[in-house]
């Protein structure tokens, strides 16, 4: 395994008390155990084949590995751990299930619109190219589907053990010469060049899905139970406000407009702050993720889980076309990491520690840990910005340069 | 006006002939007049002040012209040019009204919480500048707002007259030294200079807009009435694909998927052909725009209303920003023109026309015309390239240099 992965429990002592009348912050003290999650390893697609008779079911004729890839994810939990560890134990599962499914399609030079061959329509290879159906669309539904079905999975499990939780869940696939970075809430994975820094994944919180949200309030307005309001408001508004033209933004609205405060603007907002401290309901940091599915705002019976999606935002990297040079690295990490350290920041540490570490063979492990404990107000902090994450803090960091060895040995 | 603007109604002889079922396509037989229709004007916000007393009613104090933009408008009209000429009667006048209402928070340095400008909260500036929100942000509020006043007008209108009909709208206003460019449709602006060339906008069509228009009739099955299926397939399903597993996409995924052919499977697509034969439930090419209200699916009660969006994407380009040239122009045209030549293809012409007649007081309505000239395969076009637009085409050309009239005279 060539990703290195550290862990940071950095429970420092967490001091936000913003009491917010009926409603509590999760996670607002931080729980005494590490919320993230980690997992990663080869990931082996068995292929199986139409039998020979065309009423036969399908047979799974060679068991044996057939299509190899790598797989890396990180889970934040919140409200617990449980999501997160079930995610971790689970997802991988769920993503090779899906991706035997449709593997006979993504080996063949195009997929085909029958999985088993068959060609009903001569011009069916055709109609496929029309709509530019490539074998990364099928990893990328695959992708979609794990996610949703592992929600499912944690929902049940969850259930029947009693427990609750949620977390956000980052992965990376490496397969076919291609990275797949498929993200569900906050964390964020970066492509690190010596030239370059390339986002490859952008997060999912209740400001950056605001519309989705509020769209949601307004075709549905029992999920909001009569105690809150879907508009958007600089501020939450108070009985001075009333009578006033104030600043707003409705679910259609990029831009901003101004509205006469009626009394029911009064009500707390379904979405609620600015940048870290925004909060979906009062309650949630994310609005994409697994679990959840008992969550209630406090005292209430509003459930989150309808305003939140499990299905990720899927990125590809096609790895074999870049130019790769021995430091080109993917460097993937929960918010904890991104709270304190910018895009740019992480890539000035990764290219100032790399060449100088070239004959260590753990050094991709040593720049995990390194940029975990930069976050960590260590002494000697290398990033001399005093900043420190109180929050759990994961890292992966996956080279891409493959040594030779092809592209199914990132 | 320094717009120009040049319509053609070229319709030569249309033979789409692409009978579907039950049925008809839109426009598959040009009308006989040109359904686009234009219009472009000095916009001039009169300034509102509030009384000196406090629970004084907004007056009008100062009547006269208070802040000037320009506004160009194209509208693609279809099922007749009802909706497009109501449009171009109507939709500046609407913009007028909206931009009147927050002409303050336009001119003030920032945005006031308050429109009246009182500050009930001593950190109200704080709020608004915490969301980043500026005066481009109420001229885009009011903007979305104008397209939605203008479609409940032509809905009412139509009505009244016993008219049917819709329209794409693509608006660019000048004002305060930024350039405004809304478009809901599938007309396009770009801009043009010596080493660029940037897009503006984005087209709107049953395509572009697919996972919104399915998760709108996932949410709301019964607007399909049992007679389309919302799923994507590369082509329309036949009873022999019945059992198959074959390629599909639902609303929730960027990727594909295999699935099992079931009855309802052989269902009408909700969207179905593929690039410019993409329609909407068989009927409609574009998914945002003005109008259609009466709209239905041919012998059916579907209507095709609540799928359609009349608010625009707004893109903001700040001019004054641009190191301009005497030769940066925008180039906003209806998909006549884009149907035949590409985004390069434009700016080769306009860069090969401008500079050859910079003592032409006219120049840039020439240019307008020879852009509409070279799709009607007129002898000599200089596009060379052979392919004729056999739609309306409407062009404007904006030039962008003031001249050093200052960026209000645009």
């Amino acid at each position: 395994m060539r990703g290195a992965l550290d862990c940071s429990s950095g429970n420092n002592q967490k001091t936000m008390n913003r009491a917010v009348r009926i409603l509590r912050i999760i996670n607002a003290e931080k729980s005494e155990f590490n919320e993230d999650q980690a997992s990663c390893g080869k990931l082996c697609i068995r292929r199986c084949e139409f039998g020979a008779e065309e009423d036969q079911e399908w047979l799974t004729l060679c068991p044996e590995e057939f299509l190899t890839g790598h797989y890396w994810a990180l889970f934040d939990g919140h409200g617990g751990p449980a999501a997160a560890i079930l995610a971790a134990n689970t997802l991988h599962s769920c993503l090779r299930r899906q991706l035997e499914a449709v593997v006979e399609g993504m080996v063949a030079a195009q997929p085909p619109m029958h999985l088993s061959g068959h060609c009903i329509c001569p011009s069916d290879p055709q109609f496929v190219e029309e709509k530019g159906i490539r074998a990364e669309d099928l990893v990328i539904g695959a992708l979609e589907s794990a996610f949703q079905e592992c929600d499912e999975v944690i929902g049940r499990e969850l259930e029947a053990s009693g427990q609750v939780g949620g977390c956000t869940a980052l992965v990376a696939v490496s397969l076919q010469g291609k990275l797949y970075v498929a993200n569900a809430g906050d964390s964020r994975a970066i492509l690190v060049r010596r030239d370059e820094v390339r986002p490859l994944s952008s997060e999912f919180t209740p400001e950056t899905e605001r519309q989705r949200i509020q769209q949601l309030a307004f075709v549905y307005p029992e999920l909001l139970a009569g105690e809150f309001t879907r508009l958007e408001f600089p501020r939450r508004l108070k009985g001075d406000d009333l009578g006033q033209k104030v600043l707003f933004r409705d679910h259609h609205m990029s831009g901003w407009g101004y509205k006469c405060v009626e009394k029911s603007d009064l009500k707390y907002p379904l979405i609620h702050g600015q940048g870290r401290q925004a909060r979906l309901l009062g309650t949630l940091a994310v609005s994409r993720g697994l679990g959840d599915h008992q969550l209630r705002v406090l005292d209430t019976d509003i459930q989150l889980k309808p305003f939140l999606l499990s299905v990720p935002q899927v990125t590809v990297l096609d790895v074999d076309q870049l130019e790769l040079q021995e430091e080109d690295v993917v460097v993937m990490a929960t918010d904890g990491l991104w709270d304190v350290l910018s895009n740019e920041q992480v890539a000035r540490l990764v290219r100032s520690f790399l060449p100088g570490n070239r004959e260590d063979p753990h050094r991709f492990s040593e720049l995990a840990k390194m940029l975990i404990h930069s976050t960590q107000g260590k002494d000697g902090s290398p990033t001399g910005e005093g900043q420190v994450s109180y929050d759990d803090v994961s890292v992966f960091v996956i080279p891409l340069h493959s040594h030779g060895q092809g592209s199914s040995g990132h």
